[in-house]
């Protein structure tokens, strides 16, 4: 179980905060080629994964006063720890990403949640 | 063996190109942490991939009279087409960008020379 000190630490990352930028746009290429049935590559908008990392509750874990930019880079920041601490695979993070939600913003929050529950325990 | 005309067709593929962006970002960037021991991420500027590119010998497989651009997503759409069509996988290519050269822009020329070679036969 890991401390509230720590965690905050590895939310504010700023060079675990750019891998998981890169590790996130290829896991929802991934994703968008599959919905699409052909290639399609992007950089997945900072307003989505802030507003799903809110959702999930990782705001309140970061330092009080920071912007929607700061958010997304947590959610970025906490992808790649799980996914550098092997407690989430790359095929694990696109199948939550691809799940058959109506809203597919739902699928980044379902997303963070499932991270910070790595992270956690 | 694939027909020249089948070859241009696959490295002026915008989508191809936008899901090679993400994908040669991410391997760079776990080849970064690994070198630096510590999380990075990046992005790739087009002059890198367009200079190895042409090393390889990349453009005379493209339309004539294009730009730096085009030639650094046809090297995009490349990877994109081999990694897709399982003929390399992510750690081959991380593997790849991360040989001991001097000169670490050659280890761009090297990934264009085994996509293509992939890619031919």
């Amino acid at each position: 179980m890991k401390e509230h000190k720590q965690i905050a630490n590895i939310l504010v990352d700023r060079g675990l905060a750019q891998f998981g930028d890169a590790l996130l746009n290829f896991a929802f290429s991934i994703v968008l080629t599959k919905i699409h049935g052909s290639p399609r590559g992007t950089k997945i908008p900072d307003k989505v994964l802030a507003d799903a990392a809110v959702k999930a509750g990782l705001r309140k874990l970061l330092p009080t006063r920071v912007g929607r930019g700061d958010v997304a880079n947590g959610f970025e920041a906490l992808m790649a720890h799980v996914w550098l601490e092997k407690r989430l695979t790359l095929d694990e993070i696109v199948d939550c990403l691809n799940s058959e939600n109506i809203d597919a913003s739902q699928n980044f929050v379902q997303l963070a949640e499932l991270a910070l529950d790595k992270l956690r325990n």
